[in-house]
């Protein structure tokens, strides 16, 4: 009765009939400095890498430190078994799991099981989420890929083999109090539900590092347009064009920024099923409404669904070229098949970007189940349901990102599914969920994965809960509110309207920063927003407490796990801990290093717990020792290609640092080519030990769209 | 770009090296009396019917109507794609359809996706549930089942393919107020991950007699002994024997009802994992232990999950038989091996059944996913963990079910995981979910699939909540108080410790009503337990409000369902509707033709909704016109083979009316051959239009535990 005689056996019989099993030794191949790439069986044709169409950034590899693969390879299992895929990592005592998709609750995932699959996030961290990224990052610093366009199943450190290397302590649960309904587990196993897959392992010296890899093998993050990171508004459903000029014409004299305005689903001539035409009731003059928003310096973004009204003209076009199941009522175009992409190209192009549309809000490619194909859908590309519906997000990404890159024209939208291989998109994740609390420890997580995600606003009970809300969306990658459903405005309640226009400011003067931020991401991998986690010198460990039995909420007395996931990192220097609504007090915790208030500069502690009463106006921001926060006077728009604007310097505490101030055009690819300045910032101490300040100057014919002019402000006296 | 045909080239050419593809008709064969099976593609060598071991009781099936195909054949499709099969089944509009797993929250599954998958309930009706059947009864009076053994994703109506027969209309949701989220579909749309599967229609000319021919397919409902319908307590964990016989003692003082016993972990030498031996320091004389409880007419069931500890004698023996990951560090028997079945066998019949234990209560085969092997477990008969998850209750179930049977002795035990094919198991299903409502959706739901369900009563937080469930309990397949957390009695609060006794008393009366209630299971497939719409004359439709739009909450303006799942029928004559902790007043949908009281017979009314305020002590009850109710004198426990007791007949309403009683020996399957009596019982109306009731005799040598004297009791004046 031994099975591996048996599979063997089997294997020899049966392989070239049925394909019940292979097993085979890991073969791992360096492909760039630090990731390793294996083949197990036969992978399929369609993968969430191929879907995204990457493009490794392999100079930016070549200047990351070497790293020795990081796994005893032996330990490392695959097989293939009745057409599915077995495999298993191992793991150590003392060490950590990140990433995983984009979970809302957590963010240690050692201990878990999560089905990764494509869906709207339903409330718990069981791999149904809108980027269910087959990624997990380890402490010991690497990161672990599993490539396959299929709903992958990840046993996180749970399943213990008889054989296991490492084996936990049996005990007697009658009468033995250290007995643990969660017996100790010394691998991840992986069930991939088809013939094959390619598996990739990202090296590095820490954690961040392998996330860096991963950022850059998958092209780099994406850097948006300079008005990406403005202020947008989204405006009701049913605004015709007259009504969204008004909008803008209210934020000015609300002197509230705003860079682009989220056109709903009304500019449609027919929505749910969508005919991407522009109805002409509410919007008689589509190409001038873009242009004389435009001279307002507001960008438009126009909502979709990509499933095609019969009632329009692309659907006898796409007809031929979609899937057999419909998505209220609309066609799926099949995205695999690049007739069905230049079709779309061609009308999307002719009725919105060659009129001046600047990007798109991608709805609904992720689910909720019942708005999305069955996962028996068939595509004339022969792709089946589950296949296209782990990869649409990135299909229409892409596809999207690319008619931009085209017109050599930065976008930045909103998409609803994504999964590995986005970080280059110019595409941010949002939702329908509303917890504020999950909005921030999903903002954390997409930043083990590779997208961006933003904690939009909506509408709110309370003034304190709308001021909360507007404080934390400031501090991500889009600062949006959306008030598609309930016509709220940033003045929506008139007693915080001065503090929701303070954080709003205080964003738009950060631009230096928050866009130097993002240019680490492209160049170097690092994303913006950043999980503490990622960030050295933290240490803080999830620690774990005894579950109390309980015959109904915990017949099993399962441990609680307290880990962080209210505070994170922007860039390299800030540290923002939101308040939510309800509370007037909260912890903060310090990494190593000494930490000082944003606001005054004064110090606040070093590796340690603090306790932070902000008040209502604040949401809490610390920069660490010798952070510099290059600024902007305050102004209600991003820069714009051509504009000067002067510059703020701010250090904070007692120790020297330094910088890399990037700019470009803010709205091409130019700097692709070369086109942008890196200017280094430096603060030193001088002979008498007082701390000053220099800028070096940006390089010849290169854009910087700052004065020589230079304000220092150092912060901490 | 046409699929069809690039599938059959792709057949033509792979279909033999990777299985890639069939088409095909679905060839349907008349198996038994209105049953027709079909076989897709290459079904595999285990299924659910197969683990499940059924034996159709064919005889049983002639005796129902004839029934037609109850769908165009041509309307059902199937094809074999990759690997994984497709199926569809039509629907027509006014179609409602029930089942597809032991479901908690909904009782109406038209417009579900599920993903049958045999788990702990985790609060919502996604097919994750311990008994995941794959079983759908329509409205119009058939059934379907896909017998396999694997996670099914079952699309009740929701698709809809653009090549639909029926399709729905397509609106603007910008403008029409009738768009609807969720077009209509004319469709269940089946998706089993694997290259092919049996599937089964049951015809019927009703929903009930779909249902019928489900459970007599699967060898009858089962009938537990009579003490398995007594009253049940299951010990604190660590009871030792002195202490459980202190317990049984103390049922005694309090005058309350006492059939059997529950024995906890404790009684293993260690748990979880388990030694299945008995512990000697709690348990010095189990066999001792046994008697004593019998001498007191108490039966001893073992609580046990089937993972075996390395301490335990079972081990070495099963190690090699075993699959290749630990459940709570006990390894797992492959219960497809019939060596590691008879090892079991030899241990279990040596240490409990042939020591006097009478059931076995089994708890964890279900998952909680963390709580079972993973599905990338191996086990040495070649089963996949996937497969293995799906069919472990029922093979267990047969396992221990066929030990009892052997030795001629029904038993009547728990179980956490079920499937289709269960109907015969002398198993009720149970689990740690504690919602009272929602047990009771599960009660009328179990109805529809084939298996038992107890709403057991744990703990409450009121006296109130605990009188309410303890009278719900009364009136399921097991009234069982499970304290092995809690250590509860049934008089835990003393102010309802009469009301608790009166209900316990009242089940214990009516033994003989449902003695007879559970022989029409086994003899006629009809559920002792009945969802109202397998009802006759039970017309309540589903309505559908309209939803309101919330950004947040009900973006897609989903309209809600309002369906009938707090009320369920015992047998044929009995309609409880269960009070919850918290209402004093509640709705009752009565189905045509008249109704009554049960406690004082009075008319409550016929065809309508009526509002019932029962008071605390009584659990609302309505017997229907002419209904009959045999009962009994309250006595402590359920009858001994060789008792005899007084038997009272009820007569309710105004109308004639007749009843078979049901009886034999209580405890062996000597029925099977014959040994037992059906007794005619008559209302009739006599010249003047009085009603007269009469009893038939039973038959001559026949078991029959009824005295000659009988209480007439003619309710309704």
């Amino acid at each position: 009765m031994n099975f591996i005689g048996r599979f063997a056996v089997v294997f020899a019989l049966n392989f070239f009939l049925s394909g019940e099993a292979i097993c085979q030794d890991v073969r791992w191949n360096e492909i760039e400095n630090g990731i390793w790439k294996a083949s197990v069986g036969e992978p399929e044709d369609i993968s969430l890498l191929k879907a995204a169409d990457i493009q490794p950034k392999k100079e930016a590899l070549q200047r990351l430190p070497k790293a020795d693969f990081p796994l005893l390879k032996s330990d490392i299992k695959a097989e293939v078994i009745d057409g599915k895929t077995y495999l298993r990592f191992p793991l150590s005592r003392e060490e950590q799991l990140f990433g995983l998709g984009l979970n809302f609750k957590t963010v240690h995932q050692r201990g878990r099981i999560m089905q990764l699959h494509v869906d709207h996030y339903g409330g718990k961290d069981d791999g149904r989420t809108h980027a269910p990224v087959p990624f997990y990052v380890s402490s010991k610093g690497y990161g672990v890929l599993i490539d396959a366009a299929r709903y992958v199943t990840v046993y996180a450190g749970t399943g213990v083999r008889v054989d296991a290397k490492d084996k936990p302590i049996v005990r007697d649960r009658n009468t033995d109090k250290n007995w643990n309904s969660r017996p100790y587990s010394d691998a991840v196993e992986i069930l991939v539900p088809t013939t094959g897959t390619d598996i990739y392992v990202y090296g590095g010296n820490s954690p961040m590092e392998a996330v860096q890899r991963y950022n850059l093998y998958n092209g780099g993050g994406y850097i948006p347009p300079k008005w990406g990171l403005g202020f947008t508004q989204r405006v009701p459903t049913l605004y015709s064009q007259d009504d969204i000029i008004k909008e803008a014409e209210e934020f000015e004299l609300h002197d509230f920024p705003l860079d682009f305005i989220g056109v709903e689903p009304g500019w449609h001539s027919m929505s749910y099923p969508c005919t991407f035409e522009w109805d002409t009731t509410r919007f008689p003059q589509p190409e001038k409404f873009n242009s004389d928003l435009m001279a307002m310096g507001i960008r438009t973004n126009l909502w979709l669904n990509p499933y095609i009204s019969p009632v329009g003209s692309l659907y006898p076009k796409i007809k031929p070229l979609s899937g057999s199941h419909t998505v209220w009522n609309g066609i799926v175009p099949d995205l695999m098949l690049p007739e069905a992409r230049k079709i779309l190209k061609t009308h999307f192009l002719e009725n919105h970007l060659n009129i001046g549309v600047s990007g798109y809000k991608i709805d609904e490619v992720d689910g909720y189940d019942f708005w999305v194909w069955p996962d028996v859908a068939k595509f004339p590309s022969g792709y089946s349901g589950e296949q296209m519906r782990q990869v649409y997000g990135l299909l229409i990404q892409d596809m999207t990102a690319k008619w931009f890159r085209e017109k050599n024209q930065r976008t930045y939208g909103l998409v609803r599914a994504s999964n590995a291989g986005a970080s280059s998109m110019p595409y941010v994740i949002y939702n329908d969920y509303y917890s504020h609390k999950d909005f921030i420890t999903a903002l954390i997580n997409s930043s083990f994965i590779g997208v961006l995600w933003t904690p939009e606003v909506r509408a709110s009970k309370t003034a304190e809960e709308w001021l909360r809300r507007m404080q934390s969306v400031c501090f991500s990658p889009m600062a949006m509110l959306n008030a598609w459903a309930d016509g709220t405005k940033p003045w929506t309640f008139p007693e915080v309207e001065t503090a929701v226009r303070d954080v709003a400011n205080l964003r738009m003067q950060l631009l230096p920063y928050i866009y130097s931020t993002f240019s680490q991401y492209r160049f170097e991998g690092l994303p913006p927003f950043r999980a503490m986690n990622l960030v050295d010198g933290f240490s803080f460990d999830a620690t774990v407490t005894e579950g109390a039995l309980d015959s109904t909420d915990n017949p099993y007395k399962v441990a609680v796990k307290s880990e962080i996931k209210d505070q994170y990192m922007m860039g390299d220097n800030i540290l923002v801990a939101p308040m939510f609504a309800g509370e007037n007090e909260r912890k903060v915790i310090l990494p190593a290093g000494k930490w000082y208030d944003f606001y005054d500069g004064t110090y606040v502690g070093e590796n340690e717990i603090i306790s932070v009463t902000p008040g209502l106006e604040k949401i809490p921001l610390f920069v660490k020792d010798g952070g510099i926060i290059p600024m902007r006077p305050v102004q209600r728009q991003a820069p714009r290609p051509d504009e000067k604007v002067d510059l703020i310097l701010r250090h904070y505490g007692e120790s020297e640092g330094s910088f890399v101030l990037y700019d470009d055009d803010g709205v091409s690819f130019d700097f692709e080519k070369g086109a942008y300045s890196k200017v280094d910032i430096i603060v030193k101490k001088d002979k008498k030990g007082s701390l000053k300040g220099t800028i070096s100057k940006p390089e010849k014919g290169k854009p910087f769209g700052y004065n020589k002019k230079v304000n220092w402000e150092f912060m901490t006296k």
